[in-house]
């Protein structure tokens, strides 16, 4: 297998846009992600291209990559659309890895692009329901109450208390603000998280993600040849690994799939958690971050709160988590996050993410998990970057 | 790259099934594929899952084959779910190829499967409908006019008539006849099919592919640890090319895309179309089959007409094409269909299709396309199997 750089990402701004299609905002991200890159269309030899909800929201359930690549100005590619709910965009990014380090192409998109808002919001709330197995939908399951459940349990084995919870949403809307791609760049204070409207005990609606319009690419390149297009710093995949859930009883007691995934990927890229200077998490809900501490081996059993009160995870601390923002700030454009996530590592690693920018940092990964199968993630995917 | 070959295929018989979901349809060709290749689940490192349409008949939009998979018995391994309209199943194919070729993996799964009866069959025409672009959709575009359109300017540049045309549904319906896969069973005369309702002049009814449920899988391993699992005949992938739609004007005539792709695919593989054995194209309407011959180079340039007239392609022919009868016969679950033309190629190269089979064949091809955007099919591909 070769060595792979990401030699540029782009962003179409998460936010709400009405006016905006698929084609409108995929091509943008991708525009950008090529100019970045310093390669023209035709370099482009494969495209990857992920999206989780235009079947129920617009109808185009077919051949969406080839729409919205046919009209940035793409012909003749294999382009393959690929799906795995939020962690599309990682599954995309991977298969693109997988292209330029088996040497099958030299140059590979991955774009991730989504359009939730509509006139009419209840098409898109309907569609999120979807988005996890059937039988839990007719249960009336959905992900925030599946959050609220596994954060209650996390706050009797933790001691985590619910102003932990809120200092996660200050850390990362401050973080947001300094953001020109996030959805919503106003610092919030505590007493305003903890204040704002209960949407399921004990999330309040500033700890909740919200959806998003956007899209985000990255063009990756084998590193034997990137010279030919950038003279700027490279950043290498390092690994990116991609794993259903386990099978598991309810209740059942062992290793996180997430957990699994990451010692993987720890394994593959040569690296400890102890070697991570940035990373971006998917919290859905923003204190799943504490829990995601642990199963990332930031942080040992239980001590998330701990990591959150001392400041570790803030932009200065040890271990800064989610500099862009997260999710909750951010906005959750359900099939293009990971691809946002893995350009906001890129820029980090680059020293290129203006304000926001995490010091020297040269190691950097991406957690981003989707759907939900039988009491577990459907799909969990961890990316690490070196520059 | 290694080289990869096919050790396993298994299919659900393609019909219509109103009391089976995608888990049902999808574990029985898995479980086939399995058994069929020796190996055991756990063996399996890598899954591609293709499905086109149940976001939008089902509802099941998200992690179709993280669903599909955890129901026959898979835990904690990438999957990953794809999708190019009618031709996904081969696109999964072609990512099980590459995850084996490359040395991700060992031993790869590729599963394609479709539910397209409901209750209610309205709701799966407005599926297909909305199969290709947008706007050619609010146009009132779909596949059946497209290719009466086609079809009458074939007729015209090649003299080919309605005789040649319904010549070629009374081939594949007994071939058809033959298969226990196949939806339709029963051998039509060429007065049944002439006489039978016009659908879009030149198209009558049994000329169409009709929609059905069903599941296909194949099951690929690196060819230098095969013999940990089966003892018989390999079938190696001699390359699976992918290629989207060209860009072209409106009336534009240069080559077409399946002919470009088929010449990379000859060139990759290092054969020519007089080295073909069998071939299974994607005749969505019958007729088209007789085009096909000429963008595969099976014969000249309007030589289509005369291919049908010797019987050339018949199972006892020069160059036996649809041997497991074509669409029409088969029937046409989107998202399956790809990986039953390469079943039915892998037991042709195997010597098991039974009262079909292609004698000697030794080299086959596969033709799978899917979707339309900008006046040439979204998605191209050509498979090409040796023994």
């Amino acid at each position: 297998m070769r060595e792979v750089v990401v030699i540029g990402v782009g962003m179409h701004p998460f936010g709400k846009y009405l006016e905006k299609g698929l084609k409108e905002l995929g091509r943008e991200a991708v525009w950008r992600a090529v100019e970045d890159a310093g390669v023209s269309l035709p370099d482009i030899q494969v495209a990857y291209v992920s999206n989780a909800l235009a079947g129920l929201i617009t109808g185009q359930e077919g051949v969406r990559g080839e729409v919205v690549l046919r009209d940035a100005g793409f012909s003749g590619i294999p382009i393959i659309n690929v799906e795995n709910a939020c962690a599309s965009a990682s599954t995309a990014f991977r298969g693109a890895w997988l292209e330029v380090a088996s040497g099958m192409a030299d140059v590979a998109l991955a774009l991730g692009v989504e359009k939730l808002y509509t006139e009419d919001t209840r098409q898109s709330i309907k569609a999120l329901a979807a988005d996890s197995d059937l039988e839990l939908g007719r249960l009336g399951f959905q992900f925030t109450s599946y959050y609220a459940m596994e954060l209650k349990k996390y706050m009797q084995r933790s001691g985590a208390t619910r102003e932990h919870f809120a200092q996660v949403v200050v850390k990362n809307s401050l973080n947001g603000s300094l953001n020109p791609h996030a959805q919503h760049r106003r610092p919030l204070s505590l007493a305003e998280v903890l204040g704002s409207r209960v949407i399921a005990d004990p999330l309040t609606l500033y700890m909740c993600s919200s959806m998003a319009d956007g899209a985000a690419a990255a063009i990756l390149c084998a590193k034997e040849v990137a010279h030919k297009f950038t003279s700027g710093p490279l950043v290498e995949v390092a690994t990116c690994c991609l794993r259903s859930g386990m099978f598991r009883r309810p209740g059942e007691e062992t290793e996180s799939s997430t957990t699994i995934t990451v010692k993987q990927a720890y394994d593959m890229a040569g690296v400890g958690p102890e070697d991570i200077d940035v990373v971006e998490v998917h919290d859905a809900m923003a204190p799943a971050e504490l829990m995601i501490y642990e199963e990332l081996g930031l942080c040992g059993p239980n001590e998330g709160p701990m990591l959150i009160e001392e400041g570790a995870t803030t932009l200065k601390g040890r271990i800064p988590v989610n500099p862009s923002g997260g999710l909750a700030a951010k906005g959750h454009p359900v099939g293009a996050t990971g691809l946002a996530q893995l350009s906001e590592i890129v820029w980090h690693l680059r020293g290129q993410a203006g304000a926001r920018q995490v010091e020297g940092a040269r190691v950097g990964m991406v957690h981003n998990v989707g759907g939900f199968v039988e009491w577990d993630n459907a799909a969990n995917t961890i990316t690490i970057l070196k520059r």
